[in-house]
């Protein structure tokens, strides 16, 4: 189900005023266009692997599909870059959303936005999970270790579900909502609890991937890179640990600091 | 029309195990609603200031808008986080596209994406702009120099407009979009010639970033960041020098490197 993740192209090198011609592996984009239920949804410009938990992971921040049981079938066509999915029918969340959608993720999200955003407040999580410093800091350092597309080419974002003790799944891809949406997607696919789980991410944390979170019930968010004022104050309501700029043997915990012992 | 960047936040900082409650300076993140001709097109999540130029360069972006003739009124209502745009009639590009679009920015395109891209390839850029390593490294710098929210907060990018000489114009967003969108709107209100200009950025350059830079019909794109194949790809075919991993006295030059001399 895996495409290629990189490109060889001839470039110019300048270094002190010397020019070089070489070989370098660049990252793949390519568009990926989801149909659900026969209609087109959304094409996502992305790294074209693992597009079945890319699809799902979408459809379940989307809040376009909440089990894998209401999944009739999906359908991968990598060379064309279309995933097609169909979802049973009586999936009635999927129908009611998504007459509704004017906008879509990335940088922008409309009525849907606001209205999961609702819902969400009535329900902070209560979960107690707690973790140290130092194993966090080891979890960050294992997401590097493993971030080969990024070791290569520089152009791409990583997330990953983790316990306390290890990274469980890895996803890389030029945008950081879609490495999220993988992880997403694979614990649909697998049916892994995340209740009890950790995210671990290398991009900065946006409204956006705390809403991602927030929807597997995931009590602790952490990333190398700062977080916005929108998703301390969801983090805060939603009673999630989010923990910024995991470097070495130094953090910043915005919310809920109790977790980290 | 600007509002607040950044808000305090009480956080706890980790130093080697040691815990301290500090206060730090987190960067705002705020949705922002567009209406346009009375209705709701768009929210976009961004830091709240230049929210005129924000607005005016995503609809240029998007193909609604392609001159400031065509604007009949904007209004921003800070505040609430509107922004009120109407094309006075006739504007006929903007009546014939919105119907079509499924799709936004971010990380995803429709149909749109196509068919822009498809009129884009039928005209390559013909201008013959050329700059040195020196100036290319020197405005680069003047970027990061003036990223003066990233280097309180850590967490936005920057777009500039650049001459050979000096940055014009910058800006900085939460969004990598956004930002290059201000740059684009403000472009569009002062009504300044782009096609012998510079965009210099500080983020990743994907499709969407180098179809934004052609729309102003940018013949040189350079970033601190990498590129990915499909904006590579983009640059060759529309005849655009694209610079990545401008950094010091290095760079890598992607396409058309004989407008760096």
């Amino acid at each position: 189900m895996d495409g290629e993740r990189t490109v060889q192209k001839k470039i110019v090198r300048i270094r002190q005023g010397e020019y070089e011609k070489i070989n370098d592996q660049v990252t793949i984009e390519a568009p990926v266009t989801i149909y659900l239920n026969g209609s087109e949804l959304v094409t996502l410009l992305c790294t074209p692997e693992k597009l079945e938990y890319l699809a799902l992971g979408f459809l379940r921040s989307e809040g376009l599909l909440s089990k894998i049981d209401d999944l009739e079938s999906i359908r991968i066509r990598e060379d064309e870059g279309l995933v097609e999915v169909d979802l049973k029918e009586g999936a009635g969340l999927a129908e009611k959303l998504y007459g509704k959608r004017t906008v879509t993720s990335g940088c922008g999200k409309g009525t849907v936005f606001f209205s999961v955003l609702d819902s969400l407040r009535s329900s902070p999580l209560t979960g107690t999970l707690n973790i140290s410093p130092e194993k966090m800091a080891r979890l960050m350092e294992a997401l590097q270790d493993k971030a080969e597309l990024y070791k290569t080419t520089g152009g791409v974002h990583s997330a990953a579900l983790a316990d306390g003790e290890q990274l469980l799944y890895f996803c890389e891809d030029i945008g950081r909502h879609n490495a999220l949406d993988k992880i997403v997607g694979q614990c649909l696919r697998e049916g892994i609890s995340t209740e009890d789980k950790i995210i671990v991410c290398s991009g900065r944390l946006s409204s956006e991937i705390l809403l991602k979170s927030a929807k597997l019930k995931i009590q602790l968010l952490i990333s190398r890179a700062a977080p916005t004022s929108l998703c301390i104050e969801l983090a805060e309501a939603l009673n999630i640990t989010l923990a910024g700029f995991v470097r070495g043997k130094r953090c910043n915990v915005y919310t809920h600091p109790w977790r980290i012992t």
